[in-house]
C-alpha cells in the first residue's frame, strides 16, 4: 500500500522519544508461534509495522524466547513456556473464538509483552489490537487487556457482480475481485484482508445477493438466463480456492451468495422446489463439493422471492421450507444459510411486509439458518425507525444488515458517517423481553451477528470518498463491540489515519460526528420522511438526486398534509412493535419528532411542541442542513497545510460539490412542500415566495 | 503496457528470417528530426518498437544521416538533405495536414526508408503506418505510400464524468482520467495517446456531454446545482495543461464539453442568453483564458436543450443563436463549436424531430460551428436507417456521431463489432446531390468529420470486452479512410493483436465480421424494430436486457400488427429523405426488409416476398441470431491452445454468457410477438405453443 491508500494501517513513525523508548523496550525481540497460516500473517504484519513505528527492526526469532531482554511474544499458551508462565492459562482457554489477552509482563527479569488467545484467529485480532494501541501512542507498560467479540458473526456483504466486475451501489470503482484471473492472487486482496482483520471482520460474502437480474416484467421467467457467473459452478469454485486460503490467514471465512434456483441454473434439474428429493440431493452433493474445495466456507447468503429473484414461492413453499432445505445440506460442514428478510411488493405499505411474512415463521427455521434483517423497514434511508422484526423472533437466529456504502446518503460525494446511525439502531430499546433488551442484546449467540454492505472497490481511496473509509473501520469496530462509543471509534480512526495533530483530530472527528444529522436534514427535512430521492436511469443518478414527486406513496404528501399513517388506523406498522414502543409511536403526542411523519399523516400546519408548524419545521431543517454542511466544509478547509495536499484537496473538492447538492436537495424539497402546502416559508427563503 | 493490455501495439518479434533481414537492412540506423514534441514521441515509439520487432537495436542518431548504411529517416524535407533529395518536395508540401509519404529509397548506395510529411503530425501518422506494415509483415523493399486523411476531424468523445470518475455508458471500468491528480500524468495517458495516434485520431473531448444532471422533473431548474466539475473553472483548466501537452506530442487536440449555462454556473451572471452582451463578453474572456493555457484546444462540444441540459430555448433563442454566440468567442483561437443535433421529446415520433429542428437552420450556422449528428434518428440502436439530416444541410459543417461503446449491443459482454454498421452508414446513398453522394462524401472539408463515443476505461482490457478493442481500432481507421473495406481493417487489427497464425486470423476475422448481424437478429428480429431493450435502475441493467413491453410507441406492436408508420400517412419520416430514397422507403413493396418495420406498420401475417409472414420472419430471425452466436462461440473455442490462455478464457467466458443472454432476448421477443399476434411459430419453437 502507499501513504494514500494504506487507510488506518499507516504505522507512522513515533516521534515522541519517551513513548518510542517504552515501546522499543518491550519489542527488541519478537517471536510468533509458527504453527499456522494465521501466525504467518501475524509475523508478516509485525515485519511491516514495527520497523516503521519504532524506527528499529526487532529481532525476529524462530524458536521460543529464552532471553532476558525485552520480548514481544505471540502465541497460545501451548506454544511456549513464556506465555504459559505469564498468563492465567485457564482464563485464556475460556476466551470465545476471536477473543484475546494482551499483557505487559516481566519474564526472566525483562519487560515483555504477551499476546495470547484460545484460537489462532484470536492471535490475529490481538496483534492488530496491539498495533492499534501503538498507533494511538497508548502507554503499554501496565497493559492488561482482555477482549472478546460481542457477536460471533461480523460479516461484510460485497455486492460485487463477478462477471462484469461491477459493484451494485458501489462508488469506489470496479470490484477489487478480478475473478477472471483467479485463482491468481493480487496484492490488493491481502491488503483488503488485513484491513478487515484489523477491525475484527471474520466473514466476507464475495458476491452480490442479486445473482439473477431478470427484467422486472418477467420476474417469473428468471430461470434460463442469468447475469454473469453462478459461483456454484465447479470451475468457479476451483478459482476460489486461492482467495479462500488468503482470507484464511486472516481468520476470515468466505461466503457465497447463491441463487435459489441453482439446481436449475447450475445443475440440470427442472425444478428448484425445496421439498423435492432431487433438489435436496443436489444441494447436498453441491455442498459436499464446495466444502471439499473450501473447507472453511462460512455458508450461503440467499435473497429469495425478493425483487425478482427466484424463491420458494415459485413452488408454493414458504421461506422456512426454502432456507431449511439448503441449510440441511450445509449442516455437516458447519456452514450456515443467511436468508434475507428484505421482501416487499404485496403490501400497500412496504414497511409492514417483512414482519407479516417472517414473524409467523419464528421457531421454524433450522438452527443453521440466520435471518438477515435490514435495520429499518424500508431500505437504508438516511433515517428510519428500527425494523419491527428485532425482538419479534426470539426463537430464530437473527442478523442485522446495515449499509456501509452510501447508497442514499450522498454516495461517493458526500461526507456522511454512518456510525451514529448504526449506534441508534443498536441502542434501540425493543422491549422484547421488557426494559433492557436493546437491539444489540438480541444478536448474541453462535448463529447471530451483523452484516454490512461493503463500500470498497478499485479506486485509490478504496471507498471513493476518502472519509468513507471511516465507515468501513467503524463497521468492524462496532460489530466487535457495540458498546464502544461513537467518540471512541471515530477518534481511533482519525488518529490512525491522519496522525496525532490535535487540531486535525478534533476537526475531523467533529465533521464525521455531525455529518449524518446534516444529511438527514437536507435530504428528508428531519421529521421521518423517506424515499425523497430520484430513481434515475444512470448508475450515479439513481438514489442520488432529490425527486420527492416520484414517491408520493412513501411520504404521503398531499394538499391536506404530509406523512404516512402507519398507526393502527393506517397501515398498522406501529402495532408490530411491543408496548410501550408501539404506544409511543401510535400517539402523535409521544411520537419522537424525528419519526413523526414516518408514523403519522399530519396537516401541513399541525403545530409541534414549540409552536412551529410541520411545514415550517421541514423548511427550517432543510435550510439548517445546508448551513451545517457549509460549516463542516469550512471546518475542513481549516486543515489546509495541516494534512497532505492530496487528501486535503480530495475531501475539499467533494465538500464543494456536497454543498451544491445539499442546496439542490433543500430547494427541491422546500419547493415541493411549498407547492403542496400552499404555505410560504415564514422567513421568505424560498425563491418563489 | 503488458502483453495483455498493449492492444494492437504489441510489436511481436518477427520470426521469418527473410522478412526480418529485409526490415533490418533498412533500419540499421535511425534518425528522427529533433525539432518538436511530435518528433520526440516518434523517437520514443521507435525505441519501443524496433528492438522488439527486429530483435536488434537500431543505432539512433542525433544528427542527420550521412552514412552509406541502411537508414530509417523521419522528418520533413526541410529537416535533412537525405529526405529532400529522396522525395518529390513539392508533392510533400501539398499533403493535407496529417498526410504522409513513406518510400523505400536508395541513398548514397544504401537501402533506406523515408517517412516524411508536410507537418509533424503527419510524421506521427507516417511512423505508426510504417510500424503497422512491419507488424503485418508487409514487404517494404518497394514501398511507395502516399496517404492523406479523408476527414479533417477524427474525434473521440469521452463520456467521462470527471468528478465521480465514472463513464456514462462505459463498460471498461472507471474513467482513465484521474482529474483529482491532474496536472500529474499517469503512464496510461501516454499509452492511450499512442493507441489513438496509431489509428489517426486527432481530437479527444475529455468529458461527458452531460455536464449537468438535473432530475427529469425539474429540467428547467438545472442552473444552480450541477454534477461534478465544470471544466471551464480556472483551476480545472490549469489542471488540464499537462494532459494537453502529452496529447500534443501525438498530434491530438483536446476538446471540452461545456455547459450552455456556464456563464451562470462558472461565471456569476444571472443569464446565459446568447444574445446578451454580458454573456457574449463572458464567453470571449473565458475563451481567451482557456487558450492562454491550452493554445491548441480544439474547441467545445455542447449538448443543449437536450435531455434536460440547458440551452438557448431557455431564452427563446434557437440553436443558431446559441452555437454562433459561443463559436464567435473561439474563432480568434482557431477553435470550433461542435453542437449536437440530438434533440427529442416534443414530437410523437422522435425520429422526425432532429430534421424538423435543424434542417430549417441550414446556412445560418457560423463557419466555425459543426453540427454533430448521430448516425440514425433514434439512438445508436443495433440498426437504424441513416439520419435524414445527412444531405439536408449542404450549407452547414456536419459531423457524424457514432458509438464505439456497446450501449445497445451487449455492452461489455457480447462480442459485437460495429465496423460493418458504420460502413453501412458511410456508404448510404443520400442522393443529396444526385447519385453518388453517399454519407461519406458529405463529411469532407475543414470543419467536418467523424466523432466516436469512446469505449475505454481503467480495466486491464481497456474496453471491458477484449474484442471491443477492435471497435476502437476500426473507428480510427475508418475515420481516416472510409473507403477501406471491413475485411482490410479487421484483418489488420487481428494480425496486430493476435499474431500471424492464419487459423487465428481467419477465425477471429470471421467472428467479428458476423457478430453484428447476429446481434441485430436476436435483439430486434431483423426487420427494423428499435428500442426493444430494458430501461433498468442499475447501470448494467439499463439498455442491456430485453423488454419490448416498455416501449410500444417505438416499435408499434399491437394486436393488429407491428411496426411504426413513418410514411407520409404516418409520422412522415420518409418524406425527409430525398427521392428516390424517400420513394423506396415510402412503399412497402420497395422498402428494404431490414427496415420494413421501422417505416411501416404491418399486419402480423403480412406476407414477405418469399411468402413468409412478418411474424414468422421475426421468429426465424430471433432463432437464427441465437444459432449464429452459438456458432461464433464454437468458432472461438477452436482457438484454445492457439492463443494465450488469458485472452482465450476472457472471450470464451463472455461468449458463454452472450449465448445465455441471446437466448433470453430471443425468448422474450418471441413470446412478446406471440402474445400480440396470436400466431404460433410454424416450427413450434416457442415454449407456450
Amino acid at each position: 500500500m502507499t501513504p494514500y491508500d494504506d487507510c488506518w494501517l499507516r504505522y507512522d513513525h513515533i516521534t515522541a522519544d519517551d513513548v518510542r523508548a517504552s515501546y522499543r523496550r518491550r519489542c527488541r525481540h519478537a517471536y510468533v508461534s509458527e504453527k499456522s497460516p494465521e501466525c504467518s500473517a501475524i509475523r508478516d504484519e509485525l515485519r511491516r509495522a514495527l520497523p516503521e513505528l519504532l524506527g528499529a527492526k526487532p529481532h525476529f526469532w524462530h524458536h521460543p524466547p529464552t532471553t532476558v531482554d525485552g520480548f514481544l511474544a505471540i502465541g497460545t499458551p501451548d506454544d511456549m513456556a513464556m506465555i504459559a508462565e505469564s498468563v492465567p492459562v485457564d482464563a485464556v482457554a475460556e476466551l470465545e473464538d476471536g477473543g484475546f489477552l494482551i499483557r505487559a509482563v516481566t519474564w526472566n527479569g525483562a519487560d515483555c509483552l504477551v499476546v495470547t488467545a484460545s484460537t489462532d484467529r484470536g492471535l490475529v485480532y490481538g496483534t492488530f489490537h496491539l498495533l492499534r494501541l501503538l498507533q494511538l501512542r497508548e502507554p503499554i507498560d501496565e497493559l492488561e487487556i482482555r477482549e472478546e467479540p460481542t457477536y460471533a458473526n461480523r460479516l461484510l456483504n460485497q455486492w460485487d457482480t463477478p462477471f462484469r466486475r461491477s459493484v451494485e451501489r458501489g462508488y469506489g470503482g470496479e470490484s477489487i475481485f478480478d475473478w477472471e484471473r483467479l485463482p491468481d492472487l493480487r496484492p490488493r486482496y491481502e491488503d483488503y484482508a488485513r484491513l478487515l482483520a484489523s477491525v475484527g471482520i471474520n466473514g466476507i460474502v464475495l458476491n452480490n445477493v442479486n445473482t439473477t437480474k431478470p427484467p422486472r416484467e418477467s420476474a417469473n421467467d428468471a430461470v434460463g438466463a442469468f447475469e454473469g457467473w453462478q459461483l456454484l459452478e465447479s470451475r468457479r469454485l476451483e478459482d476460489l480456492t486461492g482467495l479462500a486460503s488468503l482470507f484464511r490467514r486472516y481468520g476470515i471465512r468466505p461466503y457465497l451468495s447463491v441463487n435459489f434456483a441453482a439446481p436449475m441454473l447450475v445443475g440440470d434439474l427442472d425444478t428448484a422446489d425445496p421439498l423435492d428429493e432431487n433438489v435436496r440431493d443436489w444441494w447436498r452433493e453441491k455442498a459436499d463439493d464446495v466444502y471439499e474445495l473450501v473447507p472453511d466456507l462460512g455458508g450461503f447468503l440467499i435473497k429469495a422471492d425478493s425483487e425478482g429473484q427466484p424463491g420458494p414461492y415459485d413452488y408454493d413453499r414458504d421461506h422456512v421450507d426454502g432456507a431449511n432445505a439448503i441449510a440441511r445440506a450445509l449442516e455437516p460442514h458447519d456452514g450456515r444459510v443467511w436468508w434475507r428478510a428484505f421482501v416487499y411488493g404485496s403490501h400497500e405499505d412496504r414497511a409492514v411486509q417483512a414482519y407479516d411474512t417472517f414473524e409467523p415463521l419464528d421457531g421454524e427455521f433450522s438452527d443453521t439458518v440466520t435471518v438477515q434483517i435490514k435495520n429499518g423497514p424500508i431500505d437504508f434511508q438516511p433515517r428510519e425507525p428500527v425494523s419491527t422484526l428485532f425482538g419479534a423472533m426470539p426463537e430464530t437466529d437473527l442478523g442485522l444488515e446495515i449499509q456501509l456504502t452510501q447508497e442514499y446518503t450522498g454516495q461517493g460525494v458526500h461526507a456522511t458517517y454512518h456510525l451514529p446511525l448504526w449506534k441508534e439502531v443498536f441502542e434501540f430499546e425493543t422491549q422484547a423481553d421488557g426494559e433492557g433488551t436493546p437491539v444489540k442484546s438480541l444478536l448474541r449467540g453462535a448463529g447471530q451477528g451483523v452484516a454490512g454492505v461493503a463500500n470498497v472497490g478499485e479506486d485509490d481511496t478504496w471507498t471513493g470518498h476518502y472519509l468513507s473509509q471511516a465507515n468501513l473501520y467503524a463497521f468492524g469496530r462496532v460489530a466487535w463491540n457495540p458498546d464502544l462509543s461513537v467518540e471512541t471509534i471515530t477518534e481511533e480512526w482519525v488518529r490512525q489515519t491522519f496522525g496525532a495533530d490535535e487540531v486535525v483530530v478534533e476537526t475531523v472527528t467533529e465533521i464525521l460526528r455531525d455529518s449524518w444529522e446534516a444529511c438527514i436534514d437536507y435530504e428528508t427535512g428531519g421529521l421521518g420522511l423517506v424515499h425523497m430521492m430520484h430513481n434515475g436511469e444512470e448508475f450515479l443518478e439513481n438514489h442520488y438526486y432529490p425527486s420527492p414527486a416520484e414517491w408520493p406513496g412513501y411520504h404521503g404528501a398531499s394538499e391536506d398534509g404530509i406523512g404516512v399513517d402507519r398507526t393502527e388506523r393506517g397501515s398498522g406498522y406501529t402495532t408490530q412493535y411491543r408496548d410501550p414502543i408501539a404506544e409511543r409511536y401510535e400517539s402523535v403526542e409521544t411520537c419522537p419528532e424525528e419519526f413523526l411523519l414516518f408514523f403519522h399523516h399530519l396537516p401541513w400546519d399541525y403545530e409541534l411542541d414549540d409552536g412551529t408548524t410541520v411545514v415550517q419545521r421541514l423548511y427550517d431543517n432543510c435550510f439548517d442542513g445546508v448551513d451545517e454542511v457549509k460549516r463542516l466544509r469550512d471546518r475542513w478547509r481549516t486543515l489546509e497545510g495541516r494534512i497532505d495536499e492530496r487528501r486535503f484537496r480530495h475531501v475539499a473538492e467533494r465538500f464543494d460539490e456536497q454543498v451544491a447538492q445539499a442546496e439542490r436537495w433543500r430547494d427541491v424539497l422546500a419547493s415541493y412542500f411549498r407547492e403542496y402546502s400552499g404555505i410560504p416559508d415564514e422567513r421568505g427563503r424560498i425563491r418563489r415566495d
